[in-house]
């Protein structure tokens, strides 16, 4: 498929500026074509006017035609065919099932979010009925909605190049709270970034949308990212990916005029923690599985298992060794980009040489851009002295800390960072001492999960990706299930306002039968 | 009454250190009995660790012994009975209705949230059921609940000793959300803040909490207060103030090594749109109306009406004939404190030496601390070309800015920073302007009201006490009303946890019957 490698803006196909540069097909290190150049400080500038101008029609779309939008979107996305698994395969040197899978979840995301439009609960209707014989005073009329933040900037991210890049559920999220979303593409995947953008251009333009609703801009550097988290006329800012990044983006958020907030998914080592029956019971079998969800993906998940912990004996030394014999046969894999590539060497040559930590295993060696799997061991002590080794590798490399007891285990818990998830492997003996437990992952994730692991984050209405930071730089939130379209919306009340100037959901009427409370019932 | 000017931590009475300040009378300038010592950074350090300490115990109470709390602090600050209001009265200089008034007010606010608490509907529970015949793979057992987000630093405010204070909203909100509460007293009033602290740590005791759930600090300075805010334990911060003041914690919040929200309530001039038909029916009536809400407590609201626009004609030339008789009648009030009658004189200086500014009237000259109501007009061309005109001026001072058409009113509106409120008056036969209004006002305010003034915040489900910055530092949220407890919860995602380890909310057996979404609905 020939895709154009224009920026999308205002409903049209804009050339960029500047030297011209390409996607890296990541399993060979070769230049993709075409040819991409980034977007210019004027269009950026005019995608926000643009967005800023169609925010108040969009964020009144009514409810039916906003959800048949998102339904749109997806169709557009699966009409894309093959040629989108293809660019984007070449792009990530991701496999073709993750793809596919990945392009599912995306489109299923779209959906759920259009059903949770059409249902109407997240605009948080409250009534408080006048009391006009009230004494002393009389009471009010009063009714509350939440309304759409404003313009919202997504920045694709590098590990996910559907589910949370252009039309993944940042974007996914604020276009059905009613935000215009102006998306910076991650230069790592341009043309599956481009077929995509090309997807929801063609949905807002085939649903009578303005066109200020979506833009695409592409950069190669990160100068034009910067400026658009700064520009007065964006409200919110979704990222995923690096701690880095992320902070870069909250300083800048901060020390604007107008102070925004931003939703950044960012580093997590999602601990493991081993109790005593389980261990014994099928120290083994975990083992296996652990590797198997240590290496999915190249270990570039967010939710990837970075550390576990467990206390130290026989069960342990049974998970080990199990792990020790299921690593060697793992082969290398392709990472996303050489930047991913050569941050995970560096970590892992950190924890190689660091005399407290050992090597347990590795997989199998690899070339080029390959990630090749490690497991390292330390002990609690060792772990607990030095923060470093608490820090997220980004890829298949974890480490075992092996506590003397479970208070050391609690310990090291205690001192860890916020995390995205943590995975408690027990069995109904367990249950006692990991009661003792649960007050603090409460504290410190924003999932708790038994007997798996956190890779595979179920879209729904229960879900919580989310944490406290370093995780996300909000624990209020989650970027994955439906509570995500919380982050785009605020509350408004109108007191005393006449039923001809209300907004239709906040009508006696209520022609369309939303949800409401009534005096907080 | 005779009562403790300790500080109070951990159930007991700490005596501060350094030297001794005393409370002063607003009304005439002298020193009150007794004398306040400064917390030491010390007895900060321990408020935290208590605070910490307790959050686990105390966000898991039952909810119907949590809301017993609330209650037993209201009855205890009701059993302090005119002692209360005197001291009150005497520290800052606000009259006995307005001092009853708001401590019924405050009373109300923690037996509403303690209601909100016996629901259960805050814990936002939501459970997805598992799915294990789903293909291609089974789908796991989620189910989410809100937890408290950790101890919460509560700053005094000088202009609602009681409802904004030691146990005013920002504390009932905090407490029935499941956060122990660190209290600085705000430095006007520390008596009243130690009689109503006092009722707080009763009830701790009475309800056998732990005693690190409440504290309360004393400093006539800011250091400690920045200290606290700077607590790795302290995990958000509720004010109401200056905007430096809040401005200043943002920073704080925001360059910490884990940042954490802060929920500011800044500064407000809560724009008044007077439209045609309404002005021209009744343009002297609400002239009167508009004087007696810009003086009422001396000016001191955060919803006080600072701005009023509308189209320049014989309607507004009535509505200002009719407020320059009323106020000249208006005795000039004591004002809080020295610092804020000397913000409130230079900013009235600095609107009288403004060339594009004309007097319109004023009221009684005053002595001492006492603030002289004053009413000024501009044009709508000198107003959006000089950004000073749109800052607050704390206190009984307004801006009348006569427009030239509806569109200059409208492009002064756009102009706005964030604001608490917008009034708006009108008459039927004004709905279709107003229509083309409304998506301005909802963009900048919090709380939109018709044929009314801000002033009078009613407390209930549908109240929307917030805005855009720097009305808030955070517009997603409210600081009155039950829609507060948001601030302090963050979801937690349980997945595949057994019956038995489940929060019992989250349980199948759900034995107290509390509201749950199940998939979505």
């Amino acid at each position: 498929m020939t895709f154009s490698s224009d920026n999308l803006i205002g409903g049209e196909r804009v050339p960029g500026a500047g030297a011209p540069w390409r996607a890296v097909e990541a399993a060979t290190g070769s230049a993709l074509e075409p040819a991409f150049a980034s977007a210019t400080a004027e269009q950026a500038e005019r995608a926000c006017a643009l967005a800023a101008e169609a925010f108040d029609t969009y964020r009144e779309t009514p409810l039916q035609a906003r959800a048949d939008f998102l339904d749109a979107i997806a169709r557009n996305i699966l009409d894309l065919g093959d040629d989108l698994v293809t660019r984007c395969m070449a792009e990530t040197g991701l496999p073709r099932p993750r793809i596919e899978g990945e392009r599912g979840r995306t489109v299923g995301q779209l959906r759920m979010f259009a059903e949770v439009v059409r249902r109407g609960a997240f605009l948080g209707l409250r009534v408080d009925p006048a009391q006009p014989e009230r004494k002393p005073l009389p009471r009010p009329d009063l009714r509350l909605r939440r309304i759409a933040v404003g313009p919202v900037l997504v920045f694709g991210a590098s590990n996910f190049p559907l589910a949370f890049s252009v039309a993944g559920g940042d974007t996914a999220s604020a276009l059905a709270a009613g935000c215009p979303v102006i998306v910076k593409a991650h230069p790592a995947h341009p043309g599956t970034s481009a077929l995509v953008g090309g997807a929801i251009q063609r949905a807002v333009a085939e649903c009578g949308l303005p066109a200020g609703v979506f833009a695409l801009l592409f950069e190669e550097g990160i100068a034009i990212g910067q400026r658009l988290a700064a520009d007065p006329r964006v409200a919110a800012i979704g990222f995923t990916g690096s701690r880095r990044g992320g902070t870069a983006l909250m300083q800048i958020a901060a020390t604007r005029a107008t102070p925004i907030p931003v939703y950044a998914e960012m580093s997590s080592i999602n601990p493991v923690v081993l109790m005593p029956a389980a261990l014994q019971a099928r120290g083994a079998e975990i083992g296996k599985a652990f590797v198997a969800s240590l290496t999915l993906g190249s270990g570039q998940f967010c939710t990837n298992p970075g550390l576990v912990l467990a206390v130290d004996g026989p069960g342990l030394d049974a998970f080990l060794a199990a792990a020790s014999e299921a690593l060697p046969n793992v082969a290398a894999a392709t990472m996303l980009t050489p930047g991913i590539h050569k941050a995970y060497c560096e970590g892992v040559a950190a924890l190689e040489s660091n005399p407290a930590v050992e090597r347990v295993a590795q997989g199998q060696e690899g070339t080029g851009q390959q990630g090749q799997p490690v497991l390292f061991a330390t002990t609690g002590a060792a772990f607990r002295a030095d923060h470093r080794l608490g820090e997220e590798v980004f890829g298949a490399a974890s480490l075992v800390v092996r506590c003397a007891d479970t208070n050391e285990l609690r310990a090291v818990l205690e001192g860890l960072e916020g995390q995205l998830t943590a995975a408690l492997h027990m069995d109904p003996s367990d249950h006692v001492e990991t009661r003792g437990l649960l007050p603090v992952l409460e504290r410190k994730v924003g999932r708790i999960l038994v007997n798996g692991f956190g890779t595979g984050v179920e879209v729904g209405h229960a879900m919580v990706h989310g944490g406290p930071f370093p995780a996300t730089s909000d624990g209020r939130t989650t970027s994955v299930g439906s509570l995500a379209i919380d982050r785009f919306l605020r509350p408004v009340s109108y007191q005393d306002m006449p039923e001809a100037l209300l907004p239709e959901a906040l009508t006696d009427a209520n022609p369309a039968q939303l949800p409401r409370s009534v005096d907080g019932a």
